[in-house]
């Protein structure tokens, strides 16, 4: 039953008619397929961001759906496009790197898409999520074998995302994401923060945030607090309050963490 | 047929990796589930617009469908989760009174969710409608009983709306809702305006409407016309236009209608 | 299987709740039916942009599935409402015009829909995509016969469309359409442009464009660029940015083609 999901993650826009377009060319190749939106809204081109989606959306997803990825700034180029099984999970991609976060230990197996006869005909310069996407994820719905996409793959780009940085007792990193709430999300792991016992700051541009919870509820509203997000990163927050609008702060805002004295 | 359906309502965002995150939990415990999206777009943790929305979307929707509602500002403190029965709809909901304009004659059955084997593990202190909501939601699209998710509940949040006022000819509300066209819809039944054929006047902000009409094209394009609402109540609108702009109204407006002379 | 498809296209905005009635009514006829939402982010009232994303969107789409297009300035005036058969594709829409875009050379199959006996009772005067669009699609995905709707229509709406102008070796257009990325997609079609070997200036509000590729990764970012769109029509664009910003340009700009010398 999994396998007849297909998820779609974009940076189309809501309500676009290339989405619309996508979702035609699948169930016409199968009416039975279910489409599941995952998101449309990923900010144009953003290959860091969809890094940080796809980390975040698709180990939650049963093995066997397939998870279309089209955001795709190479389109039209000779970029590659790949079907790759990554720790279970299956993806159709851009070889732009976004799917590298989802590998751990086991290697992925990665084919190459060069079967034209699975692709809509003529194959527009402009539009690959409609022509090559679609049509192939449509197929592998119908439980194609991925074999037959084409040859396997060793090599395929990676993307390089910022990485914590440790120093003496100092954590360096910075904010990856920025919620809806305006919750700031930053790219250092739970693991690298000093135990919860032992007090730290974190300074985050100009503003340092001393206080640390286990949720937003445990601090009075309008409190600026650090917890680690439900993504298992270092967040800093402001209960019932939006964080990125009072510190005027986004994405890329260095933040430095350190043992309290 | 109906039980595998499982709406979401969430003030998450439109494309959020939550969102994204939730429907892979549902979908990895009954694959065969079917999600439907109501919103992701609820302005962040507004309880009041929360319950308008619900009152406006779930009674149409078939017994047995299973609606999950994350407006949840108390998450990770000592609010509890609900699952309720009302009027034959079911809900997983915060327990913060957003539903409870659903109760009409008969009492509402309300289970407080307290059982984690239908839980993710570890449940994280910020993310309940991934780790919480979502898996019992699957389970119940699975026919889980709900009587497994805990102990009936006796008392439970209400949430106090403004109710409209009526003195003398007069009825006084006001804006509870502008939609997307800009028409505003107040919280005044059509029940309790004066009978169609009697004029009367209706003031909104420093605006006066006198006109009333059926529907929009009764009116010529641009007129300011009152008339009752898809879901009852006295809208004001603009035939082919925006009120809410036009007039420079917004939720919370006062309202203030009265017989004509 | 597609005939249990229901799509839906409306000006409602995304995350509304007249949305989520018309998914509750369809859902509460059958309850098996498949909603795939195309678009909720049709610019209020926009008849143009409607038969744009249609034509657009559902020619990709199985024959069987129900379109529901619910763009209808004329709501609870006289306008008709129309089940329509067009080269093998199922429409309900507002009598508007919005759909004859799709008309070739086959004559469509059109009834007006007369029988309340498929309809919500009673019908509001403000809002038939719940109470006449939605569960007559709810009905006829149940195996419906169409002609139960109403009687034959012969006449109906059709919407003008600016068309583009030819004139010595000049093509005279203007923009369609901008979509999410900036590109700007003009009414004139790759068959009345110049042969692909022979140059041509394209000009476009108070811009000249005289670079044409196949895709915007045929040109170094920034450079601006005119090529063949998806949908087959002239586009002009920036490779990895946003050409309406860039020009300060938005639908109905004059586009001006001719041959190089």
């Amino acid at each position: 039953m999994a396998d007849s999901i297909i998820t779609l993650t974009t940076d189309f826009g809501e309500g676009s008619s290339y989405v619309a377009a996508m979702k035609g060319v699948i169930l016409a190749i199968n009416p039975a397929a279910r489409i599941v939106d995952l998101s449309h809204q990923i900010p144009p081109q953003d290959l860091r961001y969809t890094a940080f989606f796809i980390a975040s959306a698709i180990p939650y997803f049963p093995f066997g759906a397939i998870h279309v990825v089209v955001v795709d700034p190479g389109v039209g180029t000779e970029r590659a496009i790949l079907y790759v099984e990554v720790n279970g999970h299956r993806l159709l991609v851009p070889d732009n790197g976004c799917w590298t976060t989802l590998i751990y230990e086991a290697a992925p197996r990665v084919i190459r898409l060069t079967e034209p006869r699975y692709w809509r005909e003529p194959v527009s310069a402009t539009f690959h999520g409609r022509d090559v996407f679609a049509p192939v994820a449509g197929h592998l719905s119908l439980a194609l074998d991925p074999a037959k996409l084409g040859a396997v793959a060793n090599d395929w780009v990676r993307l390089s995302l910022p990485a914590p940085r440790r120093e003496a007792s100092s954590v360096y990193g910075e904010v990856l994401f920025v919620d809806r709430f305006g919750n700031l999300i930053t790219n250092i792991p739970a693991e690298q923060l000093p135990p919860p016992a032992q007090p730290f700051r974190v300074q985050i541009g100009a503003v340092e945030a001393t206080r640390r919870v286990q949720s937003y509820g445990q601090a009075e509203p309008g409190a600026l607090v650090a917890l680690v997000s439900s993504a298992g990163l270092l967040e800093i927050a402001v209960n019932q309050g939006n964080a990125a609008d009072r510190l005027g702060i986004g994405v890329g805002t260095p933040v430095h963490v350190r043992s309290s004295e």
